[in-house]
């Protein structure tokens, strides 16, 4: 059940900082991860286009205006 | 340059079609896929906490609303 559910998970937090000043051009994909057994906190992760990915704080207020962004097709290449 | 790094990612879009009426607590992840050299449309792929993954429209109206739940916390386990 849900025991074994949860150990099978990868039972850790992705973030261990956020990063600030992120410009959302260079976004190409955004994660986001709700509470649950791996994690206790809310985490939001952006792989960014050149390879890389950093963890975003899920209450920065530029962060909606990101995901709308990116929802609306505006951050395309 | 920019012609290795494209062939270098994934090349293809993750989504056939997309589901309506995945319950917002059922939701662990959400990730959003700009749009990018792998896909000329945006894309938004929900993994669910019975481990299954399904696609959602990136223009319906609740998906703001479950993006900002889960920011906030309020979807926890």
């Amino acid at each position: 059940g849900g025991h074994v559910a949860a150990a099978l998970r990868e039972l850790r937090c992705n973030c261990l900082q956020t990063t600030q000043g992120v410009q959302p051009e260079t976004i190409s994909n955004l994660q986001v991860f709700a509470i649950g057994p791996q994690c206790s906190e809310v985490e939001v992760v952006a792989s960014l286009k050149n390879g890389t990915e950093v963890c975003l704080d899920p209450q920065a207020p530029f962060l909606k205006k990101v995901i709308q962004k990116i929802l609306d097709g505006y951050l395309s290449l």
